[in-house]
């Protein structure tokens, strides 16, 4: 009976499959995490001897380094009744789990059950990282699809000539606003008008350049006052500069940004030009909650523990503000009775909406069957 | 394939399309809230030039005063990125939203995007308020509906010869069962036994009058004790009064009731006739909690401090006990394991199911294919 | 359109009726919980004339004692607006419910309606409860099949020559798992390696006996130390022992146990054999919680408080270890986002297995339809 007669076949075609829900084009809170790509998972002076858990794409994981120092990351769940890893201990590389004393090896493999020998085939999953320092970054999707050449080539952070300052935040909302977030300086004139932004920020215009899965945006503020905090630290008070600001969307897992300050009015032996570079190492924990780690290196004062102090309470205020801004939308979306409501948007949305495309796309690509149209949003 | 063959058509009737659900007659914590519906969203000295926030129906509403003194209500969720209007400030008449500096009127029209001129079509959903001082009501469903003479008549709280005083409840509970609770006098007697009730209460006759989607009761408790905070603020210890109490189911968003006390020994100069007039005014604020506002006005020791402290005190125990008692019911409701419970009623509750009745067929038909008696409990 | 015209029948067989979810073998946390079996609901001494609420197997009951001393067990919930019946008070022998008055007496039956008389057929749930000090069971599954004689016969904890003590934690688990954990002593060798376990315990052979839905294991350990706090309390220190440990499932709500200690060299006037009764009272209060009362008593020492309140700390250590590894199991399972998960099991599992087994077929037997072979899980 599941198939038509032949008789049928002249008649009118069978109705199409019904699209149940349009395809989503832009990544929103609902669309799932990217499994196949590299995340920053700690600090590498977070993993250490004792046993940590994290959890990264809604999947508790457990770290640790071997004797060697080499960092491993192992699924924090037994394979035999699921007690977290983290509760047992190291015996010398091998993990103990303190319910029932399975030992597993750094891969994962379950190499004793106590009383009862080698069992074959007992595994915990393990995950494939890798240590740029002051990070460690792991892939939990695919191990096969674990190319190390796939980490952006960020910029270091400790180079000579540089020095910088870091932070993290946890923010409880999903990371693909994050990522709009960052490619959208238009905020900066009203959400940050007391740190890095100024009311021309608004109107800049930009150019965006799309390629191969990554956003470029640059921005050219000519002859302007400095912002408030960067006139006070670059000492440019009451001077005019030009500003360059390039962002750039890299992968799920990273945004970076240079800014350029000229200063149109050097006097002898002062710097003409400032440098800053940040970087955005985005981790989803859950589907609604984001680990958040930034960097912003700089080519000036770099001796001036009172300058790096400042930048560092400068910058925290202000990315402080951006979490709290995330989170209020979130919790605005995730409450508001209002199930009509659809995001208007602006030219100055192009950047930000190219990245939702691109990580749409990605997450779409994961699911099975992507290739009908249909989206699993 | 999906038509009967003609041969079929005389055998028997196809079995009817099952209806899944009953219908329902009395609307309950899971019917849904009425939309088109005047509701109090605020007392007047809550709307100000300083901008805040109250969820009503689900809808998250911000709420401001033009300099004109004219109060605003619009949804408080930028169109752009969602970002709680109510973070933002006003300029002038205008509100900016906070995260990216986008102007709307106090129509909800957004009328400048910083860098972009105004955009067309860009809008927040804004809601029709009336004030009553020291009341403001709003209608958040079909605003071409919004007849500001469907705002039931309420009694003047502050009309000449009457002094009132009043509070506010949150109740964590569906504001259906407030409704029922109001028409229920037969509580008074055990829930409030120390203030309000005598035991008399459970006892009264009741007449009940269903019209026009209002209930209306009455109870006549004639030559009995008054009851115990009665008794002692009117001064009638040891006497026997008539009591006529009169309760009105007036809308969603209103119950009101009188309370006239006679004495029947009144000596010289005494006052013969005692009058008190309550209103409740009702807010959904979710499915699952209620604002309730309450004004209790007498026209008996209006200049007395002492008595409208008293009065105060002792009506806010009461409706405390009130509060408590359907916070406690919605807790059982949401817990218990018995799925197969179903209420009993009796003749007393019959001003209350009446009430339910009027609810959910004003729920019913704000859903959409209303007409096929499905419920969509 | 539904019976096949009989041309096709000669043609290949319809598909079988997909079956959408694998019959499940062995209970676990989804598991419906078992209504039709006794389980302890209170200590005696927590049942008085003062009215107690308890809940479980996610039902609120109403706990309290008639004028006689009979404990009475009924649905927390009145039958006319689902207030907790808890709130109200005893009146002689009758219950007052607190919000409108109604009178149920002991079997649960309305018998006033203030002002209404006495309505028929309005009644609440009752449930037997059978005294066995210093314990109350409860069956709250079908009232006729509530057989005392299927209450397991559990050691008498205050029989002449022995002295118990006893506890009881709240765990935030499944009762599954905490069967489960009671079957299993090899997790003794690492989770209670500083009170009752020592690493013998991970390799001792079991001898496992299933019949009658019961599930009986005995494990010899012969001729060792005796673990840390046995040795101490039973002061045979540097001495080796036999020791015979009796596991017994009895029920969904009772697992019992016996632990032998020999002394096998001991001096004149010494006891040669220690013994020990645990008995593990299981109660599920909803499918993610349980209540737990434990007793242990010893027939050496019976009159040493010393050595009661020992063993009250040492086992009150040991059992919390015991919550902390089922509490942290449940979240693991709870929170991680590995669906695919599938947990290992070795022979040391077999009685926990067989105990699940046995939970499945119970649980699957309560189920509407249960011979078709789906799991409704």
């Amino acid at each position: 009976m599941t198939e038509a007669p032949a008789a049928l076949e002249s008649g009118p075609a069978p109705p199409p499959v019904p699209r149940l829900v349009a395809p989503k084009r832009h990544a929103d809170e609902h669309t799932p995490l990217i499994a196949n790509a590299w995340y920053v998972v700690a600090k590498s002076d977070e993993i250490s001897r004792q046993l940590n858990r994290r959890r990264v794409l809604g999947r508790d994981v457990l770290l640790y380094r071997k004797q060697s120092g080499e960092p491993v990351a192992l699924s924090n769940r037994c394979a035999h009744r699921s007690y977290p890893l983290s509760n047992g201990y190291l015996d010398g590389d091998e993990l103990v789990c303190g319910y029932h004393g399975l030992h597993y090896d750094a891969k994962g493999f379950c190499v004793r059950v106590p009383g009862r020998g080698a069992p074959s085939g007992v595994k915990v999953s393990s995950f494939k990282l890798i240590e740029r320092a002051p990070l460690v970054w792991i892939w939990l999707g695919d191990q096969s699809l674990a190319d190390e050449g796939l980490i952006s080539q960020h910029h270091p952070t400790e180079d000579a000539g540089w020095t910088a300052v870091s932070g993290y935040f946890h923010i409880k909302s999903n990371y693909v606003h994050l990522h709009e977030n960052l490619h959208d300086l238009t905020h900066f004139s009203y959400l940050h008008a007391q740190t890095i932004g100024t009311k021309e920020f608004a109107e800049i215009p930009i150019t965006v350049d799309i390629q191969d899965g990554e956003v470029r945006t640059r921005r050219e503020l000519l002859n302007h006052p400095a912002p408030p905090m960067w006139e006070e630290l670059m000492n440019l008070r009451g001077k005019r500069v030009d500003r360059i600001i390039e962002g750039h969307y890299c992968s799920p897992g990273l945004h970076s940004a240079r800014l350029t300050i000229r200063d149109l009015s050097p006097k002898a032996n002062d710097l003409e030009e400032f440098h800053l570079r940040i970087l955005h190492f985005i981790s989803p924990e859950t589907q609604d909650s984001t680990h958040y780690w930034w960097f912003i290196a700089r080519d000036f004062a770099q001796t001036s523990a009172e300058v790096s102090g400042a930048v560092e309470v400068g910058i925290s205020n202000t990315f402080q503000q951006d979490k709290d801004a995330l989170e209020a939308i979130s919790e605005v979306k995730r409450t508001d009775g209002n199930t009509s409501f659809r995001e208007a948007s602006f030219l100055s949305d192009r950047p930000g909406m190219a990245t939702l495309r691109i990580l749409q796309r990605a997450a779409d690509a994961e699911q099975p069957q992507h290739a009908d149209g249909i989206s699993r949003a």
